[in-house]
């Protein structure tokens, strides 16, 4: 590292704190920016400045949002009455590639972890439950992962629901599409089997 | 990508331009800027902005340098009448990261290439040869790349520098140290054979 001019060690030791962004690899970008266009380098430096600066939560859904409301809360034509209920924005963005989805979200920025004390105070629970406690909510699909803490959070989620008179739903588990069921562990496939259907 | 709002899409877009960062990949770190710290985001926003502005070239070597001498070039312990030529900075940076050089180096910015239209006025040959004739050089390592490109400018300079009473040598080439003999390809075989030397 000491090989290297100042400016350039330090964006290879800013780069190389980013996930997944290894030294190699860190001094391969910079070696790369020292290279590429002037513009390009000042947009990328520019718009991760400004990031941080412009985004802010929605506030119904408390998606990433560079407005009061996101594009999705603010769609008319998305169906209000039903809230998907995720973990992250990552996890709302993959429901949202899948297309499958036509109503609005809720992202809980969690999931309850009392290991890490992460209790429902500490996720936007709170805020799912006067959302729902204003009418007009006709179903909540609970799509938190699949893990401990997700079920848990989904287990307690849908305690918390039940006094609402909604329904209550989580997305279906099973043998992921185009699996081949050698590779499908024990547990995926108990619950496929659990969740057959009629043909 | 429409599934976030803009700000996220602009620094996935330029972060999707570096090499071997996929759209994926820019995802998970749009994702993990948002959630550092903002100390952290702003530092490198700021040195990316700056590395173009405050980076030059060494007046003597060419090597990427925050002043007008490199630190290379401006030791006194360096041996300054040893040149190591090399294709690139980080060509350099893995010569110094072994440790077995302790002269100056030289860096050409390119290597001879016909096929693209890069003779020996597109890289600092030129300056090499001024630098060499201004004397108190002893010795020149032309450690280009073993590649097509690399002997093909290892070839030319050695017929450039022959005029000049100095040593000219070229790096060793054999087989990579801790590597199995089966997995070496023919022609590194061949110039391992050729160059075998008395134990």
């Amino acid at each position: 590292m000491n090989h290297y001019p100042a400016s350039i060690r330090k964006v290879i030791n800013h780069l190389n704190k980013l996930p997944g962004i290894g030294l190699k690899t860190a001094e391969r970008l910079a070696m790369h920016l020292l290279s590429a266009p002037e513009s390009e380098v000042f947009e990328l430096s520019r718009s991760i400045g400004e990031l941080k600066k412009t985004i802010r939560l929605c506030s119904q859904c408390f998606a990433l949002s560079d407005s009061g409301l996101c594009r999705i809360c603010g769609n008319p034509s998305r169906d209000n009455t039903l809230i998907c209920v995720v973990e992250n924005q990552a996890d709302m963005v993959a429901i949202e590639k899948s297309g499958a989805f036509t109503g609005v979200y809720h992202i809980l920025h969690g999931l309850l972890s009392p290991m890490d004390n992460i209790g429902p105070d500490d996720i936007r629970i709170k805020e799912l439950l006067s959302r729902i406690g204003q009418g007009n909510i006709r179903e909540v699909v609970i799509a938190t992962p699949t893990n401990v803490e997700g079920e848990a959070t989904a287990s307690y989620l849908s305690d918390c629901l039940v006094r609402f008179n909604i329904t209550i739903t989580r997305i279906a588990s099973g043998v992921p599409m185009g699996g081949e069921l050698k590779y499908v562990d024990q547990v995926t496939l108990k619950k496929a089997m659990e969740a057959r259907h009629a043909i």
